[in-house]
């Protein structure tokens, strides 16, 4: 069981580390939402938070193994490389030649799999067994959750406590990270934001259990999970007062917003909590928004803007 | 005549106005290199410095002039909102909706010219004669210039002092203004760089006087001056060191750079001294380099990576 204190905890030992991304404002949104770009953050995406608070917790020169087609991948090679761990990333051999590329830039070596054939948690298990390693997950760990929460521990003390906290929501370590600390200091309603496609959390609050759904098929790659975790669960389900979901035209809408009124590169998934804003889903009093990430090629972001 | 003093005088009247945008490194460039990015200024572009500098002496309630299709016109129409002046902007009527409405949006009255029939500078000589009002122009002028300076001045007083400042070069207001600090603060050498095809300052360097040019062909829609004003050429045709020109190509791999590694927008003019950078055209210890805006359309983005 874990509180705001480790997230406070988790402040220190990233302080001077991660980047203390700003908070902004817009005119056009109002002064009362303020947003927190993760997409500035080392590695463009809040993951590195969480992946090096748990790297940092290992032992100097110690083996680490992670699977993950996206920005958890660079987060762990890149807190690797700072902590001189090794690191092995497990990914998909489809994935992005671009996010292969930045993967090894970090001094990762990375393992190719077939998606389709292979179970990437049996292939991690006896990867990181037969290497001595620790494997790193994306999100269901203590010490990962603990880690994201520093995005909103950063917020509220620059921006104020705000009314209402919006965070996008795939696996959930970053909306428990940010709803311990964020109800401890004040926040009243924390909300979360999924692909309409993928409501693995509204269905699972709904329920009262998780629930698990098919791997949705949304462009918001980061949130494609089918499944809460069960460290982010037992949080989440306590914490989070709000399951709101967005389609897939309302992120793009969201990520031409940021490109063109402030300049800003975001990708779908670290859109979905200002797309919710922008809808209207998620309103009352002060907003603070966490904006997850923005690794989003060039021309991928071009093809967006077709849909 | 002005000097950098007139630059520090300026940097005074924006204290508090100006957004104070940071500087900011990447490590594929290398630490050496320091970008200032003021696609982040209000307006979304450097030009709000010089025109808030520009207004701001006027009496409170004036009437004020200014064409331009661009970054100006956005530029004047904010610093007069805040001022309490009354704008008149210029602009053409095939001036894109989008520009169009921001400058309406910052409570401008826009009047539309017809920029194959009409000379614009006649048009707003006559209309400024009309409502008894000042000409804000885009760059000619000595408290422009020493407004668009503060941005090498922020730049050197977060940075430290650089060996040498790349700044992008149209009618030449901000080399001007930033070179006349920055050569009093010890920065060894000042480069300006434009477009391939609009190249007047190179020539005018070359010939030792203004020489005009055809209105250039570039995407650099911000740069496409014909020829260097005449309170600009004197002071940049003696502080400035070097011209240097990049080709439409080498922009759009710089505003995709920017866009993937740096998550943020910036537009095609704001690119060129990035793009020199990256092409080992401007180097030489510590680089310092203006990136000018950020106002460009998603869709013309997404179109211009195509070229």
């Amino acid at each position: 069981m874990i509180g705001a204190d480790d997230v406070r905890a988790a402040a220190r030992v990233l302080d001077g580390v991660a980047h203390r991304t700003p908070v902004i404002t817009s005119r056009t949104l109002g002064e009362h939402v303020v947003l927190k770009p993760e997409n500035l953050q080392r590695g463009g995406a809040f993951k590195f938070r969480g992946a090096y608070n748990k790297i940092s917790s290992l032992p100097r020169g110690a083996n680490v193994v992670a699977f993950s087609s996206g920005n958890h991948a660079q987060a762990v090679a890149l807190a690797s490389s700072l902590l001189g761990a090794k690191a092995t990333i497990l990914m998909p051999e489809d994935a992005p030649a671009s996010k292969l590329a930045a993967t090894r830039g970090y001094g990762a070596e990375v393992v190719s799999y077939d998606r389709y054939a292979g179970n990437r948690e049996a292939i991690a298990a006896s990867m990181a067994e037969e290497l001595g390693a620790e494997i790193v997950p994306p999100y269901d760990d203590p010490l990962i959750v603990a880690g994201q929460g520093t995005a909103a521990l950063e917020l509220l003390e620059d921006a104020g406590v705000v009314d209402t906290l919006v965070v996008p929501l795939g696996g959930g370590g970053l909306i428990s990270g940010c709803a311990l600390i964020a109800k401890e200091l004040g926040v009243q309603r924390v909300v979360g934001v999924e692909p309409e496609a993928g409501n693995d959390w509204q269905q699972s609050f709904a329920a009262g259990r998780i629930v698990a759904i098919d791997v949705p098929r949304t462009i918001a790659d980061g949130l494609q999970t089918h499944a809460p975790g069960e460290v982010t669960w037992e949080i989440a389900s306590r914490l989070v007062d709000e399951i709101v979901t967005v389609t897939d035209e309302q992120i793009v809408d969201a990520m031409r917003f940021t490109f063109e009124r402030l300049k800003l590169v975001i990708e779908p998934s670290g859109a979905v909590g200002l797309a919710a804003v922008r809808e209207g889903l998620a309103s009352g009093g002060r907003i603070g928004v966490i904006v997850s990430g923005g690794n989003v090629a060039a021309d991928r972001f071009a093809q967006l803007l077709r849909i």
